[in-house]
């Protein structure tokens, strides 16, 4: 969902337009040689960058919201000019890509779909996921920076950008996930966070119908 | 292990100088506050750029890679200078860091660590491992492209990049892992792609003694 997010951000600020073919995953369409060709993973969401010759196929998420920062985003309005900062936002970016989203989806998993409850790795899951919402807590309240922070990265108070769209849509479906509002208090910075995103008009579009799912 | 052969590439190609600072895991030195400054998600490795002012910490394996690659390989040995190139290396480093990573390291767990031997949960994520074994195997085929790739990212054949060095100090641990010899005889080109990078200097000097660790 933060690709859709950051394809909203980009008509928003420049008018940038793209078409959408849907995939019946139902029917594993994404699994088929045609699409395989542009993305052996055989996973959803890809972009296909038409005005490449020939037309250029970008797969994961992350690296979807890079290239369309690089390639469409001229002004790094989502992104950064200063290195530093730039590096930053890509430590974000791979933190919740590999220490956030694949925990927080076994929860989804053993908690819902796994055909048996299975305590071990509910347990294991769950907690590796509020330990990872401890630490965005731990950047967002600036506790080992100069206080309180809008967003992941960037000098000061952060910028908005790529980390948080990345990050962003996983985080607020934590009630889906399966957490209580009682756990959820441990991290006022980021229910603050979460609320502070959900107020723009490109993501309110970015999420659509589909508030409730990641 | 990626990070440190990334240190090892440099030193070869720039003569790139570094120190290190061992972290007792035992301790949990990790989880320490002086620790937390530097990586929030108490992690190692972290580097630290003291060339920079203040000096710069970073997190993230995959992002300390290309923040070095960034900061100090200013010829693109170990990257690309077309951004398609760049941001094909992108890719395939994200694959790694969030469908690779983080399920060949739950098989690790539930197989080795875990209090308990829950089958449902081994199996999951040997298959997923496998799974995405394969999807590497597509990549270094060629099947979809024009013929066998010695390396993940780039035109025609690829070229050795950080995307191989996210990658390799993984899939290389399969035996440790688990697999049988018969289970990896269905990856041939990656069986391949796993010499080919075993056998550079800079690899076997950054893999040290702990080339069975992942």
């Amino acid at each position: 969902m933060g690709l859709e997010i950051m394809l909203e951000e980009l008509k928003e600020a420049y008018g940038t337009e793209w078409t959408t073919t849907l995939i019946n995953i139902m029917s594993n369409e994404q699994k088929k040689d045609w699409f395989l060709r542009l993305d052996p993973n055989g996973r959803i969401p890809v972009i296909i960058d038409n005005t490449q010759d020939p037309p250029f196929p970008v797969m994961e998420t992350s690296a979807e919201m890079l290239y369309l920062l690089k390639a469409y985003d001229k002004e790094d309005k989502f992104g950064f000019k200063d290195e530093l900062e730039r590096n930053q936002c890509l430590q974000w970016t791979f933190f919740w890509h590999g220490s956030g989203a694949p925990y927080q989806g076994q929860v989804n998993h053993f908690s819902r779909a796994a055909p048996e409850k299975i305590p071990y790795a509910i347990n294991r899951f769950k907690n590796e996921t509020l330990r990872v919402f401890g630490v965005l807590e731990i950047q967002l309240s600036g506790k080992y920076s100069d206080g309180p922070r809008e967003f992941l990265a960037g000098k000061g108070k952060g910028k908005y950008s790529v980390a948080d769209m990345k990050t962003w849509p996983w985080v607020k479906g934590w009630e889906r996930t399966g957490f209580s509002k009682e756990e959820m208090d441990a991290f006022p910075n980021v229910l603050k966070w979460i609320d502070r995103i959900a107020g723009r008009e490109a993501v309110k579009r970015g999420i659509g119908e589909a508030y409730n799912q990641s």
